[in-house]
């Protein structure tokens, strides 16, 4: 079954705004087992509109369409469907004692645009929004669905979740997607595929897709079919061959960030973290402090910019930053070091280098990071060489931090390598 | 002017990734003053893709497509298009050339999939491609235009500034698009369009469009007109008057973040600053250290998270924590006046609040923050109820800080409100 979706808005059509409404559909469809074969994008204008839904209608059986329900002259998606299918608008009493309802609600009086959204196309189902006064609107024409759902995303989600899934499950039939997600660092994108095409190219049930990013690999795994139990089994079994081919080098099968699976590590083990950071400027602290309850295992961190208080909050020796150089892998480790004595953490990070774009010197180019993990034994370190711009270097000198702390628990728990599936 | 772009690749309909080039080419094509009249999306699919071509080009003038250029089987746009427009597809020597020398460049063999990339449509102009072996082709056709670009997004932006511009400048004629931008802080949406709306309705042939973002909002004016001279003078009026109304709220007409602009005001002023977070967990310190150049003005700041480290790193009296509370105006205010004497920086930032989910009680909710500015006088305080999530809190945290670093440079340099255009 084939679906296509048309995201209405001439603010759309700007260098300013993305649809993003269809990432969420797409995925919601796919579930179903409706394949996404075409998006269009058109401004808030009759004839464009009247067009595209035309053309789509010709070829999918499913229309989905986000946006132009709204009150003002602009929002004309319903008045082009009705009249492209030949409908008649009716004035919805229900409907418009809803909306009225809800303006009372909020303490204000409904305008006399507001009415426009209550006007409803002869045979259509209303499908409740519970998060605003749009409805969104169903018709059957020819055998073919064309679903109107208002633009505002958290209304469109919450729309499709009550009112459109089920609907849409009777009629997809028994095919759905079925799908799972591993998360890896610490591999080049070309190394994991070498290690994992020979497993993937085994199943030809199972579509593959490897994302690259900054630190980080996501291989998603995707399958049509009508058999739960089946491909459940299947999708395992990759799985876990993928996992035991990359081992520790996994770090998720849940969707779960790095900083949540160090923060779960982190609370398994009742350990704590502080952090001494320089070029990556507080990065690495922020994001071990974005997950909720981070308090539990984050004491602090210092952002030591200048080599004073590199000295001043992490002992740093004046006399080793003035030998071997702020960038260097000893002031690396004596941050680590140094921040854990301060806080009385269990563990201590340090980083210090050069995140550019100037700085930069021929011995210790923009790119170098020194990454220390301090326990109170023997302190690791690793001299790293990132590519791109600042803000990338940045981003993978935390990624690489994060990943020590998690490897770290790996060997401190003896663990067998790769995440239980 | 209309043109028409297609994004070509299957992946781009999965719910992994979405189709951005076209932001760029739309900002690229209205400064020509051409305008974006519709966007479509389709897969690596013969039909789809030939239909999509045809359909287009019978709207549009010009008609832009991203992506199918590369070496592989699914790469199909080349044929489809050279198909729909009856032209055959002949290898040209020069382009297999090139892709040869780039081959050799690197040290590799060429393999023969990339002999494809050389295979040029009857009539059609070969647009070198800098960063990578597929070429880009514009073809003409019924007095339509149909430019065919590469997908990865350097390749492509490169390749239209350097091959494509010109060529469409010369057909579009006089018509260009001209902007400005505005960004504030420090209102509310509704207020500023109360306050802006008499200013920018006056003038017609100028487009407004306002985004709200957290703790900032973006005002996007666009005129399109033969006439540089008379544009640019209005445009130059709008921003005036509107730099007028809102006075000191206006951070930026430069299309610069706010830590941009705080860090020219540091730089400026030759002041230093340093923090102490607590709710927002490195975020400010990782903002103001986003910027090139940040150690001229950032000394170095603290996450404090344990109330016991408030007290060791900034000299917050463990008494005043007891008696007022970690989240309170008094502790803020400590945070920055100790955060600045250890530092000896010329301004200390002090940030405590319940960023949420957990934590919040009836006097304190979850969204509740007190930031604090010491520069050895008077500190100044604010506390601030911030909706939304997480994330959101610890954001908007951050905004409302660098905001007050900002107007606290505008009182003390006597600067007259408003920037300067």
């Amino acid at each position: 079954m084939k679906a296509e979706i048309i995201a209405v808005g001439s603010e759309l059509l700007t260098p300013d705004r993305l649809d993003t409404n269809s990432l969420f559909l797409t995925q919601e469809l796919n579930k179903l087992g409706i394949e996404v074969s075409r998006k269009t994008i058109v401004g808030d204008n009759r004839a464009d509109l009247r067009d595209a839904f035309a053309q789509s209608l010709e070829r999918a059986e499913v229309v989905i369409s986000s946006g132009g329900l709204g009150p003002t002259e602009d929002d004309i998606t319903r008045e082009v469907v009705a009249d492209l299918l030949g409908r008649r608008l009716d004035l919805n009493p229900q409907v418009l004692a809803g909306i009225q309802e809800r303006f009372r609600r909020i303490g204000r009086q409904m305008v006399e645009a507001n009415a426009r959204q209550a006007m409803v196309p002869e045979g259509a189902q209303v499908l409740e929004n519970s998060r605003g006064t749009a409805p969104g609107l169903l018709l059957e024409s020819n055998g073919r669905l064309v679903i109107l759902l208002p633009g505002p995303p958290d209304e469109l989600k919450a729309l499709f979740a009550k009112q459109v899934q089920e609907r849409l499950a009777k009629r997809a039939g028994g095919l759905r997607q079925f799908s799972r997600e591993l998360r890896v660092t610490g591999l080049p994108e070309s190394d994991l595929d070498q290690r994992i095409a020979p497993i993937y190219t085994k199943y030809s049930s199972v579509n593959t897709t490897i994302l690259a990013a900054a630190g980080e690999i996501q291989i998603h795994l995707r399958a049509w079919s009508k058999d739960v139990r089946e491909t459940e089994i299947i999708l395992d079994e990759i799985v876990e061959q993928i996992s035991v081919a990359l081992a520790e080098n996994v770090f998720s099968t849940r969707s779960t960030s790095l900083e949540e699976v160090v923060a779960e590590a982190l609370n398994m083990n009742r350990a704590t973290i502080s952090t001494a950071e320089s070029c990556t400027g507080g990065l690495l602290a922020e994001r071990l402090t974005r997950i909720p309850g981070s308090s539990s295992y984050f004491l602090g961190g210092v952002v030591s910019y200048s080599n004073d208080l590199k000295t001043a909050w992490a002992d740093v020796p004046a006399e080793l930053i003035e030998s071997r150089g702020a960038v260097s892998p000893e002031v690396a480790t004596a941050l680590a070091e140094g921040i854990r004595r301060r806080t009385g953490s269990t563990l201590g990070v340090g980083i210090t280098g050069v995140a550019g774009p100037g700085g930069g010197t021929p011995e210790k180019p923009v790119g170098l990071v020194h990454i220390a993990l301090a326990d109170g034994g023997a302190t690791r370190e690793r001299g790293m060489f990132f590519p791109g711009d600042r803000e990338r270097v940045r981003w993978s000198a935390s990624q690489t931090a994060l990943d020590m702390v998690r490897r770290y628990f790996l060997r401190a728990t003896g663990k067998k390598p790769g995440p239980k599936v």
